[in-house]
């Protein structure tokens, strides 16, 4: 398995052609080959897809101002807006469960990277359909049929430090499931189910960073199958011990 | 970047030296390079240290038996056995941390995979110290300094699926640490810790599989730096939010 970086890609911004980007720096590589998982970080979808917000143009409320605590209480108002329930607070720190479905800090509000001060980066507004429509423009433009993950970088309860996770996901399972195989000594694999693209997300990680724009990187040699969406990520409630 | 799997390593045994299969292994395909991060699987490094409970041998407590609900009391019995707290619990299910601080489902007991039937293996009783003794040992039979990270597969709160994770390093900080660092715009990283050890683990998983013996991966060409132990990546308790 391969993990390569998809560099050279200047500052984006709302509009921006981004498959056509990405097109343009695989080429300098030798171009995009089937089944290649590319994976794009939500900031980069984000931005062009305009799903930013000027602090200035927000009031905040009283929830917001006492959840800020030293902070920005107009950036907090932006993370409740983005909020279905919040998780855990310790102010200023939010746990916070997003429209989508996804539970992490700050309801995936990011003020670094966003291109300008006083501005913030929402995660995109369905992850799953930028995804499709990234993969769609993605064989549009190089004739290639790619997977393509869209993904972000969350903390973890009980672990330090973030790893990237897959937010949206077309042209593959997420989850790969091993019920009913069996191992070397023929046990059944009763409950083994693995979260393969938030595994490709974190490989991807590792050569793009966080400083550098590099906003995507192409995973490559590696066994995917299926289709999905990222909400195949999702923990149902019902099964949920930790909410 | 490029993930590599190790196989053709034949089943293995309490006593069995570990270093020298995965310098054979490695050898195979051109060897190690100074810098490779070696990812070896928990469940082989706890077979070859005979971190293995026959359940012939536990007699189960009455909390065991409650907890264990329609599942095997003397596998819960060991259960606790590892386990410092128990932190969820829905039987047969149980979220426990360890004796080392994970936590984690089971408290890492693992019966798939265990070489016999009615057998568990343990996670490592010091994964750091058995990376470290791998580390020296590939060094020593092999003349190359690698990294090396035991990994083992833990679920997530709120997320499907599990994804593999450091337990044990030797020879990488396993959190790399952005405060300071500013973004393309010159917006200061706050608070970005990313658990690479964490995600290279995963990388590693997706090349070795759950069934086909394969417990090890070579992950080349990526930047480490430093060194560390599995404990950083534990969060401290009293920035934890979800104990």
């Amino acid at each position: 398995m391969r993990v390569i970086p998809l560099g050279g890609i200047p500052e984006l911004a709302e509009g921006d052609d981004l498959a056509r980007r990405l097109v343009d720096s695989a080429s300098q590589i030798g171009g995009f080959q089937t089944r290649d998982v590319v994976v794009v970080a939500q900031k980069a979808v984000s931005k062009v897809e305009g799903n930013v917000v000027l602090l200035a143009d927000v009031e905040p409320s009283n929830e917001a101002r006492e959840l800020a605590g030293d902070g920005d209480p107009r950036r907090m108002e932006v993370i409740l807006r983005e909020s279905r329930t919040i998780v855990r607070s310790r102010p200023p720190l939010v746990i916070a469960e997003t429209q989508h479905g996804f539970v992490c800090a700050s309801a995936g509000v990011d003020s670094s990277n966003a291109g300008q001060p006083d501005t913030v980066v929402l995660l995109p507004r369905d992850p799953d359909a930028s995804a499709r429509c990234l993969r769609a423009a993605i064989s549009d433009r190089s004739g290639i049929d790619v997977a393509v993950i869209v993904s972000d970088s969350f903390g973890r309860p009980w672990r330090q430090g973030t790893t990237d996770v897959a937010l949206g996901v077309s042209g593959l399972a997420p989850v790969l499931d091993l019920a009913g195989e069996r191992d070397s000594v023929g046990y059944e694999l009763h409950a083994t189910q693995i979260a393969v693209a938030d595994e490709l997300a974190g490989a991807a990680e590792l050569v793009m960073g966080k400083t550098d724009g590099i906003p995507a990187a192409i995973v490559r040699g590696v066994r995917i199958s299926g289709d999905g969406s990222g909400a195949d990520l999702l923990m149902p409630r019902d099964r949920d011990l930790f909410r």
